[in-house]
């Protein structure tokens, strides 16, 4: 399918553009009402990501209504573990919770490679939207990085410490790298399959990459992310590591084209250590999506001037608050449009 | 009172020292079957931190049972809001609650500036440490630093954003200030009484600096743990700002003799940009003593190399897991005994 607005796919390949794409993360969701109107009928969360017309229905929204350079898959990265055996519950304001984790080695030969039946629900969702897109503004796809996954298969549950995943990687690394490969494995079929069904870019999200030194991230988390890159080569691919600030000198060198930015990541500092070769994604604070118009748009101009007018995609350091505004979000969207297009 | 063991206030204030001091953040708590015992016989966490006698119980048990050379009084950082007016609630489990928060000017103006009456219990625990010490080790004093204690008085609990914390950075500055104003002249107050009470030296933890961006770090927060230190020349000061990646330069420059690493700074990285005139303290990755003895020795002797022997503290890069087995942490205390005084 020719894409009207290619902006976005030809910032991630580092070609020049006439303006600085932009989407934001978590676009689809509570910040619109129409997400809430469509969430409302549905028995939940989970529900609405396993039901195709809906998730293709709210994964459209923000396009019309924020007028973002991109879709990107209403979905979960907890479909992962799903998939492989460990179903998920979601508890409205506590996040997910996973009633069986993996601890001991039969826990993890029980584990399947989650395969495309058991994730073919995602696979419509994506078909659908393209279909349904007719070539407006590209796909996202997208996982969970291994290292964050592993973190809710062996924990159950978000934690401020992740102190018993931590605990595996100096206990029992072999126990740690099964565990890595098989959910590496699920992840690069996962991926694979979202492009055939239309995904034009996709995304891995490791949300909890803060939380080991850089040493440990490197041969934990990295390597994995680093496997999965290099088994994409269809479409243009995004790390998105928060908080692994000690790491971006090695992500720099992973096989990806883009590299996600978390709001604490000084800009000119994360372009020296990553290189100039990497398209960059991010990376305003989204607690500045609370002040005023004025600030929100002095804040985007000051962070479109940093990063510069190419090999940039504007989005936010992390995903939208549910309580955020939706004048204000599309406040950011609009001012990166016409400031960088000046 | 004449100290037998000054190692830590030696290397604090850059002298040489025979070898490295060492001590535990939360050494006084969980690990202990000793202090299990204790707090058992009482009703919660907070009835141990408001009875002097058995907080100076629990405060000495990790000098006698785990070797280390500081005691740190066992109190919370919660104390400071309490005393300011807003009580606060241990939930077993689920950590801090605040029934009442600051949200308006006149929740604001209702908060008095903490004094000696309303924490007396603490600076009775010291005084009673003291003298139990005999002058064993030193005692290190502590307060929360001011954007940490925001943070709860806004939110009234733990947060995985802290995004109600950080929208008033950039929707009501002038609100944020004034309340972090008052914060710090109750905590400036408070550390002072606590030298007074007969505390060797202070720390002043900020949990929450990694929340912002080094900009809003270094004007909201660093600005205010420079006043305290500012204010505090009695005795030698540490600040450990968790997670403050991008603002280790700005500490550098703060009027203190200790800057706190955790577990993911980069030593050689945090001491170029902090400068050579500081004591590092840190920065173990606490999980590392989930691992078995060998490892736990290899990582404290490869983490003591990369220190160097002189203008550091030993100390793990965050406070010890509750799980942790008490003589794994013994063995990390007993490593950096032997081999830094080689």
């Amino acid at each position: 399918m020719e894409l009207k607005n290619d902006l976005l796919l030809r910032a991630a390949r580092g070609e020049k553009t006439e303006r600085t794409p932009v989407w934001v993360m978590r676009q689809a969701g509570r910040i619109l009402k129409e997400y809430r109107e469509v969430r409302s009928k549905l028995s939940g969360f989970i529900e609405l990501v396993q039901t195709p017309e809906r998730a293709a229905e709210v994964t459209i929204q923000p396009v019309d209504i924020l007028g973002v350079d991109a879709a990107i898959i209403f979905s979960d990265i907890l479909v992962i573990p799903e998939a492989m055996g460990l179903p998920y519950i979601m508890e409205e304001g506590n996040g997910p919770f996973f009633p069986n984790t993996i601890k001991t080695d039969a826990d993890l030969d029980k584990l399947r490679i989650a395969d495309e039946d058991s994730l073919g629900y995602v696979l419509e969702a994506i078909k659908l939207t393209v279909r349904e897109l007719d070539g407006r503004v590209p796909l996202i796809g997208f996982a969970g990085a291994p290292w964050t996954i592993f973190c809710y298969m062996v924990e159950g549950r978000g934690s401020k410490t992740f102190s018993e995943a931590r605990k595996i990687l100096y206990d029992n690394p072999g126990f740690a790298h099964k565990l890595m490969d098989k959910i590496t494995e699920s992840t690069i079929r996962y991926l694979k399959n979202q492009v055939a069904a239309g995904a034009n870019i996709v995304q891995i999200f490791d949300s909890w990459a803060g939380i080991l030194p850089s040493e440990q991230y490197n041969n934990f988390a990295l390597k994995y992310i680093s496997k999965i890159a290099d088994s994409i080569s269809e479409v243009p691919v995004i790390v998105f590591a928060k908080g692994a600030y000690g790491s971006r000198r090695s992500i720099g060198r992973v096989n990806c084209d883009v590299v996600g930015l978390d709001w604490n990541m000084e800009i000119t500092e994360s372009r020296t250590l990553i290189g100039a070769e990497k398209t960059l994604q991010g990376n305003l604070d989204p607690a500045a999506l609370y002040a005023g118009f004025d600030t929100i748009k002095a804040e985007t101009r000051k962070m479109i001037d940093q990063f510069g007018k190419s090999k940039h995609i504007a989005n936010l350091g992390h995903g939208v608050y549910p309580d955020m505004n939706a004048d204000k979000v599309k406040c950011f969207i609009d001012e990166v449009k016409e400031y960088s297009g000046k």
